[in-house]
């Protein structure tokens, strides 16, 4: 065991992107585990365009990561040593270790807890479709979203790792499902292994003028990770009594200004529709519901997904910025050095 | 009975601004009820908000007022002829007669039916709080506010026909309820005779700070009738898991370009909120659950509203007009003469 715990910690507030200027590298020594926790070595990390929001200082879900604290993250990792009775040294588990090579954890601890990978399962797996992005897919999709089969589901954001899951499920509820995503190749991948049923390319279509077009009857859910302008297109065509699930809006999180909300939202009295958030955090007593739901449809080849693998503790900081580019499809992660 | 029937048709569909200008005046020969059918002399027009949506040729959950066409309104009025069996003349009754004298209605034609006025109802109060805007305000309070004793509820354009009676509503379930509305008078009212536990009045006061201050919980249910600046300060003071009941927008009806929606849409999801529209003509069977419990409240000096009565034929475009100003406090009604 390494005696350095090497560490990226917040060191200046985002204001517009976010890249290697808002972090500062550190090395500190490896924290030992006081009783009833344990030392785990991170070995994933992932990356979700929510962490932008917890950069900030302002009230969320979460507290602000504080300026010289660790930046927070989910984790896979392997425990090295435990004073836990439910935890050995080599058993792999999924926690919230930060950016850093070690975490000490309580199996309670912390808004990530401390969870042992199911075995078998691929040591990136409960960071991606059986994380917190397919969870997230699982819960907003089905508890908010509520699917029913023959009716048309829209996801924005349809070849992130929430959006693709998202809409492989509405497809498995009977559902007509169409993704909107930036550039040929995520359209072909949400085609062709994802098989959605219709996608439209923001980045060279007319976003407003194809969702009428491939929703002729309108569209019952909108499940919606983009907000702007997209949301405000999907707004013009709901069908009645729609749901409209805000699951995110990436467009908007790295503005230096407040971006305006839609000018349409009187469509949702017009069609008695409804827009509604969540978070994922909330559900984590009923992942038991999830996991084994979303394992039962990967195995049966009625699910894929991807995942964007960057690799180098010193690159943990450019893959957060590479999260806003539109680069990455499928789920971010990175695998420590 | 005169032989003539005044009306009042859309002539100019509305860009900004309604008023004497979008219409024109014209007399007619007084219709023949065919068989099922009667023939109503109005006596009492309702102007509500929604009817600026009417004049416009868009799709909305009613079809557009033809040009040419008597402008659309809800009225009271009494049976001058019948060719049904169950109406006799005489008879006082509810329905939508439109900018005229006379209309024929079947008991089961247009979006307003016909209906024979409870007895001893005082004939407005059809129009009024037992009217489209009491039961907008019954039914969007609780089944889509579901408000909680104890709970913060606020209210928007809160002296108004709907809002003053949704907040009251929130009041008898136990709530502490703000209200929004513009002036001293109307604030007064709310206070002494509505009972409201506070009122910010927008026209002199900063709105989001007062929201800040007299619900230091956060809001649990905003039942918004306004929209824009002030459905974005509600939305920054939502507590966790509100829900906001959009029941109109009158900030924008009368605006020629887009208004842009709330900048903070996000704060649906950090509350895990519910943005949710509705329409009361979805609700119209259920009008024997409302119509009693607000006569009750009334009866118990539990429920008080306010009726602004204009007069005179050839002032009904400047009483749709008068309803955009602000000037009317509580429901907006005209006498015919």
């Amino acid at each position: 065991m390494a005696n350095v715990n090497r560490q990226w910690v917040l060191a200046k507030r985002p204001h517009g992107k976010v890249g290697k200027a808002n972090f500062e590298y550190r090395e500190g020594r490896v924290p030992k585990p006081g009783d009833g926790k344990v030392l785990v070595k991170n070995l994933y990390l992932s990356f979700d365009p929510t962490q932008r929001g917890w950069m900030e200082d302002r009230p969320s879900y979460l507290p602000p990561v504080k300026i010289g604290e660790v930046m927070r993250a989910s984790s896979v990792g392997e425990v090295v040593v435990s004073n836990h009775p439910d935890f050995v040294p080599g058993d792999r588990v999924l926690t919230g270790g930060g950016w850093q090579d070690y975490c000490v954890v309580a199996p309670t601890g912390g808004p990530f807890g401390l969870n042992k990978l199911p075995a078998g399962v691929p040591l990136t797996m409960p960071l991606s479709v059986l994380g917190v992005t397919g969870l997230t897919a699982y819960f907003g999709m089905l508890d908010l979203g509520r699917p029913k089969a023959g009716e048309t589901v829209l996801v924005s954001g349809a070849a992130g790792a929430t959006g693709s899951i998202a809409g492989q499920i509405a497809r498995l509820k009977g559902c007509r499902v169409v993704g909107i995503a930036g550039g040929e190749d995520k359209c072909k991948w949400l085609k062709k292994q994802a098989r959605f049923d219709a996608v439209i390319d923001y980045k060279s279509e007319d976003v407003d003028a194809r969702i009428g077009k491939l929703c002729p009857k309108g569209v019952d859910v909108f499940f919606d990770n983009v907000g702007g302008d997209i949301l405000e297109a999907a707004l013009n065509h709901l069908a009645m009594r729609a749901r409209v699930v805000l699951c995110g809006g990436i467009s908007s999180y790295n503005a230096t200004k407040p971006i305006p909300g839609p000018t349409n939202l009187m469509n949702l009295v017009i069609t008695r529709s409804r827009m509604e958030g969540f978070i994922v955090i909330d559900y984590m007593d009923r992942m038991h519901e999830a996991i084994p739901a979303l394992l039962g449809w990967i195995s049966a080849g009625e699910l894929v997904y991807q995942e964007d693998i960057q690799e180098g503790f010193k690159n943990i900081p450019d893959t957060l910025a590479r999260l806003f580019t539109g680069k990455n499809i499928g789920k971010q992660l990175l695998k420590i050095d």
